[in-house]
């Protein structure tokens, strides 16, 4: 890959480390320790890989002040090497992409649109009547942001994203292509065997550092608000239904759905493919193993697997009992085979006692 | 939110009801009735929660005739209070959602197309040849209408749909932004190692009051159709694959895929995650419970639940016999052991008797 | 359906068969063998359901040289029934589609782009700078072509596709609409109780022959690369997470999700709804049942199902297990009690010998 070359002390001046060994060493690339190939920098956070430093073909190593001394190659020491290393590789890779700059002559914009400064609109994006964007923000080729949206600043949003009207997003949000934010609730109420539509006029509403993956589908709320909480990130293809309310710094990991009401706390994790169903409350620090289907709420600092879903140590035990099951039902059988046996034997023994007595 | 201001005695106009207090009170908003405030309107449609009618906040209440009397705030009475307040939010929020009006000048309409009257086509929409676009039909910006694609009249299409050729969308369709529809089939033949791809030349069809939900894909048919039943509503993310037919009034839960040529009755309800084989026939009125994995037929009628599914009451008792699984192979282990000392004892007074004898 | 019509004798050339019957019928239609009617022609590839050629109201078949001689009907035979079949269906179909001819004058192109002869881009495509696009390949309206991406020739791409910045893709691929490639991989550190994001600099690499389906993302490695080897199919709504590597001739069902690094060899089936966790190895020829959870690494040439997914013969085991379950609870409990009656009844007979003695 193409990068801005670096020497090892440019680089120890970025990141504020400690440099053991030759400063002037150029650095080309970066990789993981074990992909990693000569002019590569590398990575290790966990002292207990501390092997791989040895054999790692990087030609230098950000790690921390925990891990080994007496390094054969350049070192430099951080206290967060994989922030550290994030980065250096932020910065090597900064010409290596390319997000519009300027609004684009092709982008459609509506009536009483308020434009922070320095807002880039790429090719064919369409802003509606009134919407607000903030100062900073890139909204790639392609992408709707609809009447009355607020997306606020610094705010990066991919090519071919649908916003609906009146959606908030607030700072430094990321939105991945493909993504829908604001469609309609699915709410249907049944009337002579048909199902008729109930109106969904609430919103969605994004909080600060909020990162959404590509093909995410969040819907805004029957009234009132969907909402998910300050940092939290979202993985693609995940499913949040109306009116859902997600805490803060919680991860959705990819074909989870979240059913309509549910409301989530701080913390929480969602492994993939999860599912919880409507107008339940998972606790702050819950974790959902993956496939888990989440029927109940769930306490805070729980930690549930399985579909129903049961705190990890009992669905462990039942998981482990699957396993024995079959066994156990040969076993069964051959257990009431003897003690059929045994009672036969026990009724004629008692029979011959009742005739000799 | 801001809404049109309407008096209680307009509401009571609007919805035919029968208004119990004051009509000149003004309503500003609409929420549910645990959330809603001062100025609020809400409904309560189930006369179990008729407690709720005095905690809350709201300044009137849409309520059925069943529910109590002799409320403290105004009341307005009506058959489907449900419905009453859906009536309700699309008239206050009429002027709260901009759709596109006119042939926008930066949409691309090919030769030989049947547009309707008062069709409204947004910024960047392409509709390529000879497709066909009914009366008062909406299609929102970035949305793509295929080569003799079919649309009916009074149809909604949101922002960045794809709609591929010859697709056939029936009255009063609404489609989510994101949507695929007629993309191929998934068919390939295996030849010498590798797959080759069996064209796919059929269509989809996707008839009246049908509605679908953000991100969703629906494969057109090999040959013949993919068939989407009248009023049956998608949510968002579904897959639905070539040859499928899902009859009228049907519900399909967010993340729920339907497999090739697999055939759903009428009224048919399939939860969120759910799973559907290929080739299988699922009668008028099943239902399927949610991350349930459908493998054989299901007769109308029927309710199940689990993967693979089962008819929801051994489903019941499968999921009860796990929870006591880890205890069975406890107190199964106990057991084996004492018919072990029985038989032992048995053997001995067995042998003893034999001895004496 | 309006296609072009053939006479047999044309379509036994094209296909290089063997016609038994008139060569003069015309032939206005494909379609399966049991939907087919008058004028369609259909095909038999498996001749275990020979008894439908007769059934059938084709009016000519393909089949092969191994099924029923002596057929009332016209009857072509050849080596691949299948595949003759599709021949004839993309002929005759060839005018029922239209791509894209040519660069559309509402397309834009960024600078240093290297088209190849005979490149199509739709209506409002976006190509950014120092992107690569080989000979005869057809971009679709709306569809995004970023930076430094290099597209093949022969490739095809629906409309609506997000390719994100550097994405290689090889010759021949059909990509879907909706999808999304090169997205960032979910990747993120926690930092004083934040997640930081870690940057996502790798690429994504899809080789010769794979097509993927609908509202399909594949997220770009961390770094390095996120592989889709040759000739392997991808259903609609699949997420592959970064620096997962597929091998060649894979198929991936719709709804299935990869995390990160997890490895697949050569021909590896994932039915739909499948979860593989990250970090795990897949040999060649591994199939996956649908909605398994696959937790660890399988060795080459197995076939697992269940969550969490076992061998097929062991997961078949627990599953029957599970179905007997509720009455080994209950026959259990019967024994249980048979044995305490037993034990009573020898303590007794013990105590009554022991009072003997």
């Amino acid at each position: 890959m193409a990068v801005k070359n670096l020497t090892l002390e440019e680089i120890n001046k970025l990141v504020g480390g400690k440099l053991e060994g030759n400063p002037s060493v150029v650095i080309k690339g970066v990789s993981g320790i074990k992909e990693a190939g000569e002019g590569d920098i590398t990575f290790l956070a966990n002292p207990r890989y501390e092997a791989l430093i040895e054999t790692s073909k990087a030609s230098a190593i950000i790690t921390s002040k925990q891990t080994k001394k007496d390094v054969s190659k350049p070192v430099i020491r951080v206290e967060n090497p994989s922030l550290a290393f994030a980065k250096v590789v932020s910065f090597m890779f900064q010409d290596e992409r390319k997000l519009p700059e300027g609004i684009h002559t092709t982008a459609i914009l509506g009536k009483g649109i308020d434009l922070g400064k320095n807002v880039s609109l790429g090719p064919h994006v369409v802003v509606e009547d009134n919407a607000k964007i903030g100062e900073n923000t890139i909204i790639c080729s392609g992408t709707f942001i609809g009447y009355k949206a607020v997306i606020g600043p610094d705010v990066l949003i991919y090519p071919n994203v649908t916003i609906r009207e009146k959606t908030k997003i607030s700072n430094r949000v990321i939105v991945h292509s493909g993504s829908v934010i604001g469609s309609d609730g699915f709410g249907f109420e049944e009337v002579a065997g048909a199902h008729q539509k109930i109106p969904q006029v609430g919103i969605v509403v994004i909080e600060e550092d909020v990162e959404i993956g590509a093909c995410v589908t969040i819907d805004r709320a029957r009234f009132g608000k969907t909402v998910i909480g300050r940092g939290t990130k979202i993985d693609n293809l995940v499913q949040i239904a109306h009116n859902v309310v997600i805490g803060e710094n919680s991860i959705v990991c990819a074909h989870t759905g979240i059913s309509g009401s549910a409301v989530l706390g701080k913390n929480v994790i969602l492994a993939g493919q999860v599912g919880v169903v409507g107008h339940i409350e998972l606790g702050d620090n819950v974790i959902v193993g993956a496939q888990a289907g989440v029927t109940k709420s769930v306490p805070k600092n729980t930690f549930v697997v399985g579909s129903p879903a049961k705190p990890h140590n009992i669905s462990k035990k039942i998981f482990a009992g699957w396993a024995k099951l079959p066994e156990l039902i040969k076993e069964f059988a051959e257990l009431k085979e003897k003690v059929e046996r045994l009672t036969q034997k026990g009724l004629k023994s008692g029979k011959s006692k009742d005739n000799k007595e």
